[in-house]
């Protein structure tokens, strides 16, 4: 396919700022057609325009529930998760109760998180469950990628890239130790060059969120 | 009173980082009573908890809309609303749609926030609303300072203290200047001593959002 670079299938193109123009995110969306990547990523304010610039193609719309900081209520989750879902979005990258996690509440994280997974099959969105891997625990990882795992998520992603690190290769190849063949994993956070994008999707990653796309495949 | 500072009553301690433990937001509850601060401001997740550590005192229970990002629906915006009521919150600080602003696009801005200050009159929550001056020209700030006076919110906030620079003298001399008098400010942002916070309150501020309330009045 013409400007098929190997890595775009990869890419989330990523722009979720609070101040991004509605201008910004029609380049983002032409690129991501120009390029063929995998997907947009935007704010969900921003949906159903994409959905209009987007119109018949393959490039599927992602939007951000509970974002960035997953203190939201599970009701409010779910508001953002039906109302993506009617305005066009493909996928839903969900941050969970960090705190609660961080606080030991694995009953809270848990819940919700079933509540959110079934939400997203019901209305047929892919669920990416991002779970802020720079704040956790290796005991804290295992312990949500489980609960990842028994609800049957599409993905568990790293990181939002605003409240910590981002995406670790050490961090990448222990949740692909554990989780299950069927659970992939999304690699975000920090990654800005194909040699990185390339190391993530080694170590398992199948989808690679970045607002440095055009870098990765080289055209910027 | 005992340990009444003079600026105690314009001070919403506040605690709204993603990993704020149950903990943390316990000790912060303890020092607005023992230092009877006007307000705490706490995640969503966390208001149930204060109510109860707080139960029957004077301090009132704020937490945040849509924060800090502003971009969540307007529907799951009222969702936290409704359910911020229903735990015991006291007061919402709501963020606005600020990209929608940027775009120029006002009667976005206008109609949820039509929607969301009703809501909080009708729960009986003081209503705050963000308006990240950080991010706006002089136009911008005097549009949707006169939307909400036109809704009669009862605070315009400056600041969400995450996505731009934090309050600015001159900026809430200019709000003071252009809001009706029954409508308040609250200045936030890189508040950090009892001489900014004066500053703020001579300007006109009637409400301080600061982490460092105690070093504000001098116990820390």
């Amino acid at each position: 396919m013409k400007n098929q670079h190997p890595l775009s299938v990869y890419i989330d193109h990523t722009l979720l700022k609070p101040a991004s123009s509605k201008r910004q995110i029609e380049q983002l969306c032409n690129e991501a057609l120009e390029y063929h990547f995998k997907a947009v990523c935007v704010p969900p304010s921003y949906v159903s325009f994409c959905a209009a610039v987007l119109n018949r193609s393959e490039v599927e719309i992602a939007t951000v529930i509970g974002f960035p900081y997953g203190y939201h209520s599970t009701a409010s989750k779910l508001t953002e998760i039906y109302q993506a879902a009617e305005e066009g979005a493909h996928e839903a990258d969900i941050v969970i109760q960090i705190a609660a996690l961080l606080n030991g509440e694995l009953q809270v994280v848990e819940s919700e998180l079933d509540t959110l997974i079934n939400a997203c099959k019901k209305h047929k969105l892919t669920s990416k469950i991002i779970i802020e891997t720079g704040l956790l625990s290796k005991e804290q990882i295992s312990a949500v990628c489980g609960i990842c795992a028994k609800y049957q998520a599409d993905f568990v992603k790293t990181s939002t890239g605003v409240n910590a690190g981002g995406a670790v290769l050490e961090t990448v190849q222990f949740m692909r130790e554990i989780l299950p063949d069927n659970i992939k994993i999304k690699a975000s956070g920090g990654i800005k060059t194909a040699e990185q994008a390339n190391t993530f999707i080694n170590a398992g990653a199948k989808r690679i969120g970045t607002s440095s796309g055009l870098q990765i495949i080289g055209v910027s």
